[in-house]
């Protein structure tokens, strides 16, 4: 039951050209487990946490709102928790779904959801997967303080830390379309969680995007990863279900880019608004970073299809961060998403993009990203991400 | 019933202590109105286009859109833009209220929209104004193409621009707090229109905010001002009340800052994602660049309460941006806002922040903001702005 909250690490994705299962039939393929393979002892010093100190928030935001606002209201009245199951939320018009286990909302694309070219960015679908994660844990009853921590996990000093997301764009909403988002949960290993969603057309249930995660817990205080007390196990397994949004996730691991990628931003530095609840820099504005290290004439003609990050350790207020890029040049070579045409072997993005007449002039259609903190003596990771891309069927400039 | 669009200015405000007046009982005062004495003939080449080159977008995003996802699923389908006037929108959360003319939209404070202190950002405030100002068009059954511009609006190839936004904040909800949104329209003078708002509690109506703007109508081919048309006037005059949000709205004209400026952030240059739908930088991105010229730590210490812009040009991705920043040092010698207590003259804001005793070491209250963009021979003035601030209560540091 876990939120995919201020920190979210993405893993490499393939461009798949066959997306089309649905996801409504629950597929009962075993699961691939990502990132757990280090449990219960290692100490991990630079993973996120996911809902470290909000108890300390709590307070001070408390007292700010009781006196400006109104002395006899406290804040968790005003945010309204549920103690029990609910199956239905009118105000986040959510849903429980699948059996009792999985959770659906609807949304709306809003104005400023959108960019220039009037589809949902990125950064807004990363924060509808954020925000449906945390009202399905909302909904559930067992939501504590904190970002999708549950009463067992707060007992055991437990939060979520965030290994890898991936997410798959097949085609961006746009502004005022209505939208479906289901999202629910799995085990992954003996002791982490996997998150998954699914974002569809509410009118023609057409599927946007779909995402996938991986949550283990660690112990706040003493910062090493943690098994799952049985006490939360019995919190979330009857929450477990065994179907995927991205069936066949291959799961490849990010190649560490060094100083010789080809496209480097530095010197960025988190500003006041980057920083979430706990004073990290949030997952948004990773994902900004990485974006704009790509030349924009690449971007104004290509729209993104997939990204995966994988986290590696939290970066602050204080840090200066590098965002390194480099192409993957050798798409044509690659034995993966090739469609065979008329002898030629191209990716399937090529196809969709500008069919073949067009395809040799479009530059690589995957990037790997790095961004580090730039260290006197070395560099530290904080998050190594791919990013797959389509070419824009129709790149006319939009009149000012 | 033009919508908070892309670009909204904002202009000078006192921070009333006294803004408990309901907005519920329909008030008579007359109007004031601001920048519209210019009409109809002025070349105004600065103001913002809230809705031009829409036609030529959405050309280019359907010929994207339907290649890409549904070959027979036009662009206004997936909108669905209303043709009649509704009376609810179930997916919006939208509902016709004010004897027919005002709209109220319930919305939830989402996970991603607050900051650090799990308090809503004044950027998801401005963010909801804005969306909810385009809601009330979507529902009246007038929306074109376009950012709220009306049916006869677009025929006459006419646009909303914004000279003014003001939006007081008397406290901020928190994450997952339930809010009610209102927000109508009004004359100002005879070719322009006044838009309000008013933010409250769901749960104990409580007002968190208000906001109001002014809006003229520009040709988009000539970019001149011009009157409004019978035709337009018809639509949408019967949509105005006289009610305000804002009460007591003295409309101070913003002084123009120079370089001699106490804080001065240079070389600004927007990012891709800081454009809107017309390439231009949106209104969010000029308040970010306004607030991070404020010192961090009065920003740590303080809460905005008030905010005021006043468009004068837009900006383009091209544009490299100045954010002027001086405080008002003579506040407790100023005639504005002072309270009397104990033979002390203070601002409100001090009584409210910290009480008589810390009233003295707590810096300026209020900021005059000037974003311009540096020429060669003579910088331009994009926007103008004030701020207002209180104290916070509690700078209890948060925990990591």
């Amino acid at each position: 039951m876990a939120s995919l909250a201020c920190y979210v690490s993405f893993a490499p994705i393939r461009c798949s050209s066959n997306r089309d299962n649905n996801p409504n039939n629950q597929q009962l393929n075993s699961m691939k487990i990502n990132g757990t393979s280090a449990m219960s002892t290692t100490k991990i010093e630079g993973l996120t946490q996911s809902s470290t100190g909000l108890g300390t928030t709590l307070v001070a935001v408390t007292s700010r709102a009781e006196t400006e606002y109104n002395t006899n209201t406290k804040e968790q009245t005003r945010q309204n928790i549920p103690t029990e199951k609910q199956l239905v939320d009118p105000y986040r018009q959510g849903l429980i779904i699948d059996n009792g286990v999985g959770y659906r909302q609807t949304v709306v694309i809003r104005s400023y959801e959108v960019g220039a070219d009037k589809t949902a960015t990125l950064e807004s679908i990363l924060n509808l997967l954020q925000e449906t994660a945390l009202n399905h844990v909302w909904m559930s009853g067992l939501l504590s303080d904190g970002f999708g921590a549950t009463h067992g996990m707060m007992k055991n000093d437990l939060i979520w830390v965030v290994t890898r997301l991936q997410v798959q764009v097949d085609s961006y909403p746009i502004w005022g379309e209505v939208l479906e988002v289901d999202t629910w949960v799995g085990a992954s290993g003996k002791n982490g969680m996997r998150r998954d969603w699914v974002i569809r057309s509410h009118e023609t249930g057409h599927v946007f995007a779909r995402g996938t995660s991986t949550w283990v817990m660690m112990n706040q205080k003493t910062r090493r990863l943690s098994k799952m007390p049985e006490e939360v196990r019995g919190e979330i397994s009857p929450w477990f279900i065994t179907k995927k949004a991205i069936p066949h996730d291959a799961s490849l691991k990010i190649k560490k880019l060094d100083d010789k990628a080809k496209y480097v931003t530095t010197n960025l530095k988190p500003k006041r608004s980057d920083l979430d609840m706990n004073h990290h820099v949030n997952n948004v504005k990773y994902v900004r970073w990485m974006l704009e290290t790509i030349p924009d004439k690449y971007l104004e003609s290509h729209q993104l299809s997939s990204i995966t990050l994988e986290y590696r350790r939290e970066c602050g207020r204080a840090d200066i961060v590098q965002s390194l890029c480099d192409p993957e040049e050798d798409e044509v070579q690659q034995g993966n998403d090739i469609n065979i045409l008329n002898g030629f072997s191209l990716p399937s993005d090529i196809l969709v993009g500008r069919g073949l007449m067009g395809s040799f002039d479009m530059g690589p259609m995957k990037f790997t990203h790095l961004l580090q903190i730039k260290g006197e003596r070395e560099n530290e990771e904080i998050v190594r991400g791919r990013t797959t891309w389509k070419r824009k069927i129709s790149t006319i400039p939009f009149s000012i």
